[in-house]
């Protein structure tokens, strides 16, 4: 039996603070940090083990895998980083609270940025200082790679060679994987192991902090998959996300 | 000019109890972790930066890089962990007090099992609870290559091939490049790079979370190397390393 484990990052500075994040570089907050120990801790009481992790070249997928190993004891585990595994990149939103976007812009043009499949929001300038062209941690990337804006088909189609050419083969190999990354990357991933329309995606919210286990059998379809500990509170946690930018 | 940062971890837990750690995965102490911030901020104010990291797969050193990283804001950089990073094994010594071995022994022999080249401590029966065999960690490896114990020599001829074979590259591919080790597995490479004798080595000591700085020439010969920071409590604290299995 084939388990593979999905954790989006903790509360992160900005998650509180209702922001959109994108490929901003935010931190944890404490109750981020606090929730990634958690999550480790529910992994180890399930008694779930990992020969690889994944995760995002972002602090807060990082630190969130950072004490999730340290919690289960697993921090010498090989650690792969990288940007494929990014949240979706927000373009000129980044930065901006979704409240104050949407009493601006009209709650539904919010929604059309936010969950659209195929609508990418307001693109950032090159000469912008958030453009991540200028940021060494891009510097190997193909400028046509780097991403001013970003619909979720735009997240799925990067994110896909990554988990084809790199994570696939780890979990063919019988590794035990990890994935640590952010509400978008994951919910392509999603999509894909469960063959969601592009229409439903939009409906599907992940909640911070909280491991979601995936069962596949040997081709990775999906026999079940489940949230570890409190169900109710996995489910509330999720439609939170989804009422972020209610006026 | 090429710049290599070696860094011992900061305190552990058997550091401050003056107890023979060897490959024992012992974590930090607060004060380790605290000198392990400091050595990352020493590094950056100095306009360090790194492109990619080493270490072994032990918690100490991990713990030293992620809060090195942190503190230069690079926790975004690749991170290889291998074994043969990790601390000399020390054998059926691992876990025992230095004052108090030297009391049994005599400090002599204390000081031949510590710092002799090529005289290894007794070995670890494989039926031992410390014997690295039953460890996942190491699951990988071919049972010969799992030391029951290791002189100085044991720890040079594991620790050069990955030397060879995984750092040099990366350093000649002008990467800068940390590495986060252990006293004997940094002394290992000081040895080799600095072309110093088996019986010099025996009394050079490195002291814990103080950045060490190699500038080397294009075929990696060592032009001058430096600590970071306060150089008088560098020596102060190396010395202190000397003396740990004095009565």
């Amino acid at each position: 039996m084939i388990k593979l484990v999905l954790l989006r990052h903790g509360e992160s500075q900005w998650n509180r603070e209702n922001r959109f994040t994108g490929w901003r570089d935010i931190d944890l907050t404490e109750k981020g940090v606090s929730e990634a120990c958690t999550a480790g801790q529910l992994m180890k009481d399930e008694g779930l083990t990992f020969d690889i992790a994944f995760t995002s070249v972002l602090k807060r997928a990082i630190r969130t895998l950072w004490n999730a190993l340290d919690a289960m004891d697993l921090m010498w585990i090989p650690v792969e980083k990288n940007w494929r595994l990014n949240e979706r990149h927000y373009g000129a939103l980044q930065g901006l609270n979704k409240s104050e976007t949407a009493e601006l812009h009209g709650e539904e043009q919010v929604l059309v940025w936010r969950r659209s499949y195929d609508t990418p929001p307001p693109a950032l300038e090159k000469t912008d200082e958030r453009y991540p062209g200028n940021d060494p941690r891009y510097a190997g990337l193909d400028p046509a790679e780097i991403p001013v804006s970003e619909c979720l088909k735009d997240t799925v189609g990067r994110f896909l060679p990554f988990w084809e050419s790199t994570i696939v083969p780890q979990i063919k190999a019988d590794k035990n994987v990890l994935i640590v990354a952010h509400g978008n990357s994951l919910r392509a991933l999603v999509k894909h192991l469960d063959g969601i329309s592009e229409e439903d995606i939009v409906g599907l919210n992940i909640p911070t902090g909280i491991p979601l286990v995936y069962e596949l059998d040997d081709d990775l379809k999906p026999i079940r998959n489940y949230y570890l500990g409190d169900q109710e509170a996995a489910a509330k946690a999720a439609a939170a996300v989804a009422n972020q930018a209610k006026r």
